[in-house]
């Protein structure tokens, strides 16, 4: 009697360096399960023994060559980088969505908010010259209208944690949803009304092909003049152009922007110098490696055990 | 019969320019007091019809010179600088604490925490280089230990705020205080447990004799490695040299500065350009014109019937 060959679980993310790391954490988190956790580029690896691939951003074709892979996991948020694939095979797609992502986002937009209710930029730029100029902001967080677009399970965390300092917070989405004490619009039909209302505008959108460009000229006029925008989604969710023509005619306030349409963004990108733009490195939500291998390891059991696995991607619906 | 002279409200907060808005704002709130509002260098006031003194940084002596003053409010937060005046009458002196003063304070140094958190001084001199360095930090709020140093009103206003998006909150007075949900440290003997169980230390003391220079190398080394500062009380209370020797020798972490031993803070200051220090204008919970308006008023009805003011200063705790 022989016993079953370990299952392959093969990580791209962090590289050659991180495996340690992988490793101990999913014989912490998954010690029943037996996996044998391998490196992306290991020569070694049997492609009949692969069963899961955790990922980020994986070559196009390179998953096709798994014969018995079973589930594709992103290794962060969003799945696009995964389907941008067109050899793509058939099989369920997990997203990284921890308890720990939605207390990250939650955490990293209410600071956003803040800062922006505060004038941060200013105060930024005031440090840079070594200026004190003391002002008084206008409204506290009780007057300030927060809009949020997109309500999964991280866009709601978001409106959880505004609401509970105090803004006054509403969600819109694609279609309906209905959330204890949040104000919910959905659709084309509801979105001028939500604009209308949003003084901080947060977009936690997914990518779809409805949802490219979507904060455009168009959209930013309908905000109130003098409001402010929050981009933790994808780059490729505000017309940079338009974003900057907004801030610089002074209908747009300012701006906390963490994803680009390039990134590493470009030295050259005029994101970077202006003074009304708080730039940050897709830092709003990234887990620790140990969280991630926790999610991960829940995914996988349940997978293995013929159980739903949580947050699978629904190609239907586009997230 | 002659009319009863209208009290005189005399304001130095905001000079000249600033009476119109003081002037619509007490005709809106406190319609029935009939306050004659007089700005405080205008050379037609009657000293025996001044009655109430809204103020800050008032010259010494000149406070003297009012026969019928009944009561001297501050315009902002704190009275040191009316204390100050060596020939100060006996008179009540009202701190400025009003529910928006309480809801600003909160917010900011929520904002405050959670840029500590999400090491935004890092992010802020990446921005200033137009460097992209993408990492992620390794704890979120609820593995972060907030140490609240003074439980006044704003205080407690601040802690009630960080435990609700989830941080470790404690809090540490001179005095024993009980506060639902709050573990709260008191007096000198339980200040080493309170800083050994402190991420991030906020410093909302009120200005006292003892509570000058509080913050200085003897207490940075009972934080632990790699702690945080955030000063909002006054600027008197950190030790300079000592907390730039504990950030530069790696000890703390960072900080978020907003009040300084001299304001405006002199541009030859080493904290302008230290790349772990934030520095903010006096910024903190800087109400609107109008907010402390409306809080005068109602402290100024209140004393008019006889009635007990709410944030009487008291001399004898020295807040």
């Amino acid at each position: 009697m022989t016993s079953a060959p370990q299952p392959i679980l093969l990580i791209k993310s962090g590289g050659q360096a991180a495996l340690p790391e992988w490793r101990a954490s999913f014989a912490e988190f998954a010690p029943q399960l037996g996996l044998d956790v391998r490196e992306w580029n290991d020569p070694d690896v049997d492609p009949q023994a692969v069963e899961y691939a955790l990922v980020w951003q994986p070559e196009a074709g390179r998953l096709a060559r798994y014969p018995n892979l079973k589930a594709i996991l992103s290794s962060a948020a969003g799945v696009d980088h995964i389907l941008a694939d067109a050899q793509l095979p058939d099989l369920p797609i997990v997203r990284m969505v921890t308890p720990e992502t939605q207390q990250r986002m939650a955490e990293f937009t209410l600071m956003s908010s803040l800062m922006l209710l505060k004038d941060m930029p200013r105060i930024v730029a005031q440090q840079a010259r070594s200026e004190w100029t003391e002002f008084s902001t206008p409204r506290t967080a009780r007057e300030t209208r927060v809009g949020i677009m997109g309500l999964g399970a991280l866009g709601l965390a978001c409106a959880r944690m505004h609401a509970l300092v105090g803004f006054d917070t509403a969600g819109w989405a694609r279609s309906p949803r209905s959330e204890a004490g949040l104000a919910c619009y959905a659709g084309a039909a509801q979105l001028p009304a939500f604009l209308a209302r949003t003084d901080i505008l947060i977009c936690l959108l997914p990518e779809t092909d409805d949802t490219r460009h979507i904060i455009d000229a168009a959209l930013l006029a309908q905000l109130p003049r003098g409001a402010a925008v929050i981009n933790v989604g994808r780059g490729s969710h505000v017309k940079s152009a338009d974003l900057l023509a907004a801030l610089d005619g002074g209908h747009i306030a300012s701006a906390v922007l963490d994803v680009f349409d390039e990134e590493p963004l470009p030295p050259a990108a005029p994101f970077w110098r202006h003074p009304r733009i708080l730039v940050t490195p897709h830092a709003a939500a990234t887990p620790s490696r140990r969280e991630r291998a926790r999610q991960a390891a829940v995914t996988i059991a349940a997978l293995q055990q013929g159980a739903p696995a949580p947050h699978l991607y629904d190609r239907a619906r586009g997230y």
